[in-house]
């Protein structure tokens, strides 16, 4: 079959690599309808995550088929579609029995891609299948369900719920690329009196606007004063690091209120600077995590009853051979106002879904 | 009367003041028959603190008897025994409605001391009295309750409720002085597994065991390698910063574990490095905070039940007016030995307690 091999820093290609075959009774394997590429493979690619092999077929987000499955597998079948997540989970170890599934310590978490070979190929096998593979809905089309691999359980889970968004909030999201733009619409659910988004594009100002952003601020003429303006020089309830930056890490703690949550999101390169002369006396909490996708079932449901804008981060589409081209087209985005592209996404019959959020 | 005023970084004397009175209906006048001195005071005396002006008598933690109070005073009279916590609260603003009494927006807070004169005198005025001062359970003596002002809460709330600690927790302590042995006492009250408690002085790591930990590290010998044998290179579920620096905050940052908390109780005077490039994917929490003393009437209870090991904290005792001579043994701690040292302290006719945690 054909996959897309990491070589080294610098160095991929969309080439002939063996088909998967199953290793252990809890695999299986699934035919890649719809995969999508990930900051996170921008990053291996640079060689900033350097447990990766040269040699690891890439991708960790896919929509596909089960073409065989392990003895011991049960919640799926062969001919199942199937969502395959970001995260696999032995479902045995102390963080799996805690819904921590990114943490696993039983041969899970993040793994596709990443530590075994990945989804950006025409076959994958996922290991732990019975946590690991969803079964679909069909109301949910390929296009939408691959942004519920990752980007949409990593937004809710690690933006969302761990910055603890209530109702009369004041949420700041800063950073619009995709990631920002799922947290805005997520955050929305639980009733914020405003979402605020920060970031230095206008083309991505104006997407937050689309995602449900009720104000938008240039990240380069501070943005410290719009929120000071809009909450009483208090700040904010909840900030959402959504970047991976240090200046935009220190950011969200310059714009947190006394007793507000900053959730970091972002994929970070470099330490930051933490401000703690200023923040000890705060009552500030300050959250990090790689996402579990305790909560996929969830967004799955909402998905498939159209509560979701998740159609609205695709903008670009390719055939699954021509993923170098959806690398380059992803990684210049800032050139080709890439949010999220999508490789793949063949005929099903579904009803398309309309997303009203 | 007498106070104890600070005219300048360095510069502070035991000297001629006037006598507080009411100004607000909600006030008090206590007589002041025990207080404490703070670290925080130590910071303020060095010009760490610069909101404080010159003049302003220092303090913020005291035992005594209500001699006068406001028209508009219901929960205490004079006569009543009283603790003066070290925060007030105006019970009226968003803050305090949610018992986030430390950051109090009406007039409250941190003000004792700091920016009304405070309790290091033979007098003090403590505004918003109903929700400010405690009347005293008789069998709580002054050495101990004085202890109650601050130290405790701070150790509690700050340390080990914002910590999470819970039953078979790993916690891990960096600095055992008398917040850091109060956060070990405190911790204990939630069942952990074990309790490790860091610092540079053996005389410290003595009392830390003394006050209920079960293992101690020498915080120049590498800790970290204690708490990864400990925990199966896991790392530790709870680590309560009680030192206030940046290679300590640090260090809390290298042994908690995937998933665990850091909470931050030391006063920072200067920034400390995040290094998000690590802990972004590891699901940790940090949080920091100025005590809100919600807590207070809890650890009375528990202090007049013999439950709280606040006596042992105490390593000398001086009259009122030796506060100079005070001052000097708490600022030379690593001479004298001094935890806490307690000023006044007259009789009065209560049943000693003895500590049985």
């Amino acid at each position: 079959m054909k996959g897309y091999v990491f070589h080294g820093p610098g160095q991929s290609a969309w080439e002939e690599v063996p088909d998967p075959e199953i290793r252990e009774p809890g695999d299986v394997i699934v035919r890649v309808d719809a995969v999508t590429i990930c900051g996170t493979d921008l990053h291996i690619l640079k060689g900033d995550v350097p447990e990766v092999r040269p040699g690891t077929v890439l991708g960790h987000e896919a929509v596909g088929e089960v073409v065989e499955a392990g003895a011991d597998v049960r919640t799926v079948r062969p001919g199942d579609r199937v969502l395959v997540s970001c995260i696999t989970a032995c479902g045995r170890c102390r963080f799996c029995r805690e819904g921590m599934y990114g943490q696993c310590r039983g041969g899970g978490g993040w793994i596709l891609g990443h530590l075994v070979d990945g989804t950006q190929a025409e076959y994958v096998r996922v290991p732990f299948a019975d946590l690991s593979v969803y079964p679909l809905p069909g109301a949910v089309a390929n296009e939408d369900a691959v942004l519920l691999a990752d980007i949409f359980p990593t937004a809710y889970e690690v933006g969302v719920l761990n910055g603890r968004v209530r109702p009369g909030d004041t949420v700041v999201v800063v950073g619009a690329g995709p990631v920002g733009l799922a947290a805005i619409a997520t955050a929305r659910l639980f009733g914020p009196e405003r979402v605020v988004a920060v970031d230095l594009a206008a083309s991505r100002l104006q997407a937050a606007k689309e995602f449900g952003a009720d104000a938008v601020a240039d990240a380069s003429e501070g943005p410290e004063q719009l929120v000071e303006d809009l909450t009483g020089a208090l700040g904010a309830d909840v900030v959402i690091e959504a970047v991976g930056v240090p200046e935009t890490f220190e950011l969200c703690t310059r714009v947190v209120r006394p007793g507000g949550h900053v959730a970091n999101v972002g994929v970070h390169g470099a330490p930051s600077t933490l401000h703690l002369e200023d923040l000890w006396i705060k009552n500030v909490t300050i959250t990090t995590g790689l996402v579990d996708t305790h909560s996929t079932p969830t967004l799955l449901r909402m998905a498939a009853a159209g509560r979701l804008p998740t159609r609205r981060l695709v903008s670009h589409t390719f055939p699954l051979d021509q993923m170098q081209e959806a690398y380059d087209v992803f990684a210049n985005a800032a050139e080709t106002g890439a949010l999220k592209v999508v490789l793949g996404v063949p005929q099903h019959e579904v009803v398309p879904v309309h997303p009203t959020v």
